[in-house]
């Protein structure tokens, strides 16, 4: 991590659609920058939700231009979702929660007027995620293209039964998978659905590719973390067709033969952290570790 | 584990439909038991599929009236099919696998011939397996019910995000799941897909019933093991339906608020090993275990 | 459980040595019973920690013969060394937890008074809890013997390296386990030291027996459930020697070739529980499992 | 991994001692190098084990000075035995094993004549994997320090209970744990002890190190992958006394206090491998991945 310095001239706003107490919050932020003298632009859906009240409205494209910082109101979804959508504009983001501390959400609401103080004071600190992209080939045919930011999973989707997939790095074949499905995340997916499923934790300086199997058939598969320079390659092996789902937000309906093809996207996401945020602190938060044991 | 002494008069023989191996072998039995004096019957199914070729054609209702024992061509699969339709009859059943070793068809294709003569001279032994009734009840009222030899899973089905359950043991709560599911399986079902995700496996002699959750979101939940006395209530609780499945066979499209209540059924199956045969033998094939390490 | 309607007539109390606060609870409880006219007797290694105060003092042999009840205060560890000693006595166990609650000793120190009026009046519930019999066989010859109400490890002890050890259940070869140790586990101690190692929780009326490798190396090793009929032997194959451990409160240094021998007991240790108690709240609050996720 | 193109001019032969088959592999290595004109330095302590049989015998420091490469005939852990010598010398190793394939040791003995043929050629592969460097801290004063090329395993040793040591990475708290130890360790050792202990396997160009709780006490304690670039401090913590062991090849009785202080080491090691060398395809090997699944 490193210091934040950007003086911030534009700030974007970007909240969950449909929550009271989003809206609430974005027309507290929004006052409270524009007296700092900050131009506020409220993302075009979230004004639609929320309403304007006066500040600039515009897309994701037009902020993405222009914004110094996104700050999102929401949840980790929220923040999956803009994360996405923003990825190619560089532009930083800050998530403020709305209800429990999130993963990537770590200002509380209580705590946000402060935090934007802090923001504008240059006191946060930025760090980079990568995300992912990946495609989907069908017969050579790139048929589907997207990021994520957690993870991509291949499963069974509709189906009751077991998918199999042969599973490629580098165009070296790993092994074929009988399983619910596989999921392949970044170090910022790493605690979240792959933790489920009994994958890694990777910190955020880790630069490794976490492939983990969901329910495999044998007992000896494992998760693995492979590096971020290298390209994971699932296809579907017949007979059972797959869905695919991008940070749980986006998916697609794969077919036998399709193959999914996951690598370190070019594109990272900045997100800045209020001065004495811990990323392991966050983490024993979320993850009921205890600091002391009970005895 | 008992001797199985009964004289065989009438055997049914049971078939995975459209395979051509299958009928090859039950066409082999068939002559082989009637050569021996045995009444022959092929399950109607199973005729349509492979001809009756001048045997006696009979409904399942039929055969587990009158058959003495039911000889199933196939793989488990079509064991649990067997042993669900005849749940209610009694008829015990022998499993000839038609590929690779199954957990449940433990005579292997070559040798089914000595199997039957086997069997004739009494040689079997018979061990009983429960099955699980389950019911889903909707508003007070029963919607669905079926029995399940392996397990009974709830899941989230066709939606990609994790389902929410309140699961309660003999009317008491033990906690609300947030999961990709739950499988509730018996001592048969805990070496299928709950072992694939990490349940404990139950020699088929403990009276136990092991409820797994599916990639649970709480890290310290973990699969419990009950008595068979006891039954299991799955809610659904809003905002996600869930789909139910039984042993992979059957399914049901659950509803916010629906309940799946899970218990020891009355009935059970009988299966049928052969002399030698060693469920301990059968796990460390079936699950690759190094009889002795690899140094 | 059932109810336990026994009329106290003499309670022992025990409790875990050189502690001041067992101290004050033992004579808090020894004044209590005596003015509702319970002969009380104080363990003789309790008495010499904390005082007799008036009271009598009985060897385990003879509060063994004569208690109705034995109130243990301490935790845990306490309960497990009190149940070893008294197991043949049949004397049920009352458990009042010094600290944290636990897993067996469900009376917190504040409601004890309370508690033995409901004991007095014949509301408590009575559980049984089965043993496990050990013993060590060295050429043929029994060289160590002793039971465990939680489980029997047979681990790597002073050695850096993993040991090998052949696993027999009821005489049958199981597999050859090359690991860091071996758990075997009561329903009781599947809650204790064996759920660490991923080993299954087994609801208390499960008769079934745990076998759970400690660090297999072989990835496909998992922990199978048994009958409690059967009976389960270890045995160390060379080069290393092993150590072996009951209940984490007696141990023996276990050579190459020796032999390991488990089974239950013909002893139960009978546990006596206040009125509301609940298995299921008890392995919520001790494992942390949420009654309501925090979303 | 790179191309080995280094001229060999000076090999070193390193073996197992007290092993009959090691020596007659060694022998005709060396015989073979010196037939094309190589060097041969015979490691001393292999010498004396084996006989020097006319060739020039030399210490790790010398060899370490002067080898362009070190063979090493043995199984892994001869390789973590001469890597942990020779690590400051920057010498390159080949590993022949003598059994069974080594996670290391990738070159079979009946091929390895064909081997030095092409390691002459120029035809190996040179990776580096880097190393643990270990130190023990009392009162503030290093009392013991080593490196590591698997793991770093800090655990109970000869005591039968669970130690508790309190984690730091970049001297930030992380949690206290309690367990039967931790383990941390590199991309090399990912798949030695820490995999048996549920640990990732890393990839080795994956820059991170796993810090592996051993049965754990708290549910939700997980594995973390941390960067390479961070260091771990384990502090024991009352009331027991724990035992640190390298590799499994040096131990340490660390007292409660101490501080075992963990991060990449300076030195790496180079591993060269063979023409045709996959590390998937010796995962799949070793760890019993199927390369199809059996149907």
């Amino acid at each position: 991590m490193t210091e934040f310095g950007k003086q911030i001239r534009t700030a974007a706003l970007i909240g969950k659609y449909r929550s009271p107490d989003v809206a609430e919050s974005l027309h507290a932020l929004a006052g409270f920058l524009r007296e700092r003298g900050v131009h506020v632009l409220i993302e075009e859906g979230t004004a639609e939700a929320i309403g304007a009240a006066g500040f600039d409205v515009a897309s994701y494209e037009t902020l993405g231009e222009i914004a110094d910082v996104a700050v999102v109101a929401g949840g980790d979804g929220t923040m999956l979702h803009t994360a996405r959508r923003l990825a190619q504009y560089a532009v930083p983001l800050v998530g403020v929660n709305q209800g429990r501390l999130g993963f990537m959400t770590d200002i509380a609401r209580q705590d946000m007027l402060v935090g934007m103080t802090q923001l504008l004071e240059g006191r946060f600190m930025a760090e980079s995620r990568f995300l992912l992209d990946a495609e989907v080939l069908r017969g050579g045919e790139r048929v589907y293209q997207t990021l994520a930011l957690n993870d991509v999973v291949v499963n069974k989707g509709d189906g009751g039964r077991m998918i199999e997939m042969k599973v490629e790095v580098d165009g070296e074949f790993l092994f074929v998978l009988r399983a619910d499905g596989m999921i392949v995340a970044t170090p910022t997916g790493s605690t979240a659905y792959a933790l489920s499923a009994n994958g890694p934790i990777l910190q955020p300086s880790v630069a490794g590719i976490a492939v983990v199997p969901l329910c495999p058939h044998a007992l000896s598969n494992r998760p693995i973390t492979i590096s971020d320079q290298s390209r994971v390659d699932l296809t579907l092996v017949p007979p059972h067709d797959g869905r695919v789902h991008f940070d749980g937000q986006a998916r697609f309906d794969a077919q036998v033969g399709d193959r999914v093809s996951i690598a370190r996207s070019a594109h990272s996401v900045t997100l800045l952290h209020p001065p004495g945020y811990s990323y392991f602190a966050m983490l024993r938060e979320k993850l009921d570790w205890s600091a002391t044991p009970k005895h």
